[in-house]
């Protein structure tokens, strides 16, 4: 008798859905839209009507299907409960409980989306290998999550692995989107470095790579290419991306001690030279116990949520 | 039949030693010298003869011996290996399988002395209630541990939980005992309180409390009852102790979302108002997902290794 495990990555645009086999291997992956209308109502139930059409598809029976993992854009208390989610309009309630009961299937976890993301780097991506790792996501905002022996620390109220939140920089006087000053994220997020960018473009005379472009246009490729190609204005945005995340990377491994760091989002994109920048600013800020940890590149991209969702039931 | 437990913390001094029974209530508690000569050879023998003759007073055979657990003052892998203990002149070897070949109990269990005691204080001290705490230590030094989920974070090298050293003050000029700048530590033990108001006294000309005392013989004591009185300058000692061990706390809840932070050591001892103060600034900082942690003092001093090196075994 086949088993069978869904994953579910609910996002705010699309709902990205897998389904696996027992072992975790992937069968088939798809998309459907997320209807925000009516507080999110509809939701649960569009998924749970694409699980049935699915197992019609595939000729699945519920009893031959071990569980369900979703991960969900807000935080989740390890028994499932979804803390409000302001982007989904959903308030307090068991994500879990109701989705099991929309499909008939018992086991259903529920996780917040990026420290289920960082279950799947750990599990088959970038993370693989090691026991326990944080994960980095360095995209609109900045993400973490924290695997401690293969599993998600999720914290008392689902808000562990908030690294984007750590409060690096005492002085900024900036707010950042959470309402407090000095986080990581307006430092080192990808919306902050294309933000620094046009900022010194702007407001300096400084010869740059980058003046040929449209201040719109330049992203983080841009960014990174010409810092590569030894741009001085280029190479203040990355020090100072570099500089913060280090520092804040250092905070985290004195509380935790992970094996490695697994740094994913568009920013990663960029490939090594992200790593190393890091690294170097990291290792300048962190006790002598702490160097040397592995640092490496998210290899799942946007399929690491539904990889970690499955291993949430596994 | 009767099944007992031994909890023993190493320290540098003395070696503390406790009987408990098989629910880890304390039967009778002691202590014996550390001798350090011959790069620390001495010491498991020592804890060994010192259990068995324990074991011959009080009537107890091997058998009736659940097993030990032992706290010892530096990084501890998770299998009960020693990376090094420096002020007791051990090199790498596991603590663990040789205090088991000593005593003949094949369940030894060792930890770092500030995790075990920070284990100690979920379980029967200050924590207790909650599943998941930091323990916070302002002694000489400041120490660490975190308690997920009723166990010890251990870390890939035993270095979780390494709280003072956070790197709280880029700006800082003056080394740290670790050898980094800056750190958490450099701030907020009782030895940097003592000094930056000696600090104080000596370069400053401002009336105060503290003047009526030599400037050796300043101790938390002094500086927490002249602050509690408005005294400014022990206002400022206090202030930048609280600033500072606030910004780590806020770290470290961003990284983990515990449950509580239990504050003990030397300075805790001045009671509630270091909660007070402590938690001022820990708002100050945090992200509003994390507000309104619990404070806790710590509840067990000196017995919380024994306590917590007895819940490793259970």
């Amino acid at each position: 008798m086949g088993k069978y495990i869904y994953g579910i990555d609910l996002g705010g645009t699309t709902v990205k859905m897998g389904l696996f086999d027992g072992e975790g291997n992937i069968i088939t992956k798809w998309e459907i839209v997320t209807r925000k209308e009516d507080n999110g109502a509809h939701i649960l139930p569009d998924i749970a009507a694409s699980i049935k059409d699915k197992n019609n598809e595939e000729n699945i029976s519920a009893e031959d299907i071990t569980g369900i993992g979703i991960g969900v854009p807000g935080p989740v208390t390890e028994d499932g409960r979804v803390l409000k989610c302001a982007n989904l309009g959903w308030g307090i309630f068991s994500v879990a409980d109701e989705l099991s009961r929309l499909t008939g299937v018992a086991k259903v976890k529920a996780g917040n989306d990026a420290n289920v993301a960082a279950l799947g780097e750990q599990w088959r991506g970038g993370g693989k290998g090691f026991n326990s790792i944080v994960m980095v996501t360095l995209g609109t905002g900045v993400g973490g999550g924290v695997i401690h022996n293969g599993n998600i620390v999720t914290g008392c109220n689902g808000a562990a692995g908030e690294i984007g939140h750590l409060k690096v920089n005492p002085h900024e006087t900036n707010t950042c989107g959470c309402g407090g000053m000095g986080c990581l994220e307006q430092y080192s997020s990808a919306t902050a470095i294309m933000r620094h960018a046009r900022e010194l473009v702007n407001n300096t005379e400084e010869d740059s790579y980058l003046r040929q472009f449209e201040t719109e246009k330049i992203t983080g490729k841009e960014i990174f290419d010409a810092y590569k190609a030894g741009d001085k204005l280029a190479s203040q945005v990355v020090e100072r991306f570099a500089q913060f995340l280090g520092l804040g990377l250092s905070h985290v491994a004195a509380v935790v001690d992970t094996e490695a760091f697994v740094i994913g989002g568009g920013v990663s994109k960029n490939g090594q030279v992200v790593i190393d920048v890091i690294r170097g600013e990291y290792e300048k800020n962190v006790m002598f116990a702490l160097k040397g940890k592995e640092f490496r590149l998210a290899e799942l991209g946007n399929d690491a949520g539904i990889y970690g969702a499955v291993r949430m039931v596994m």
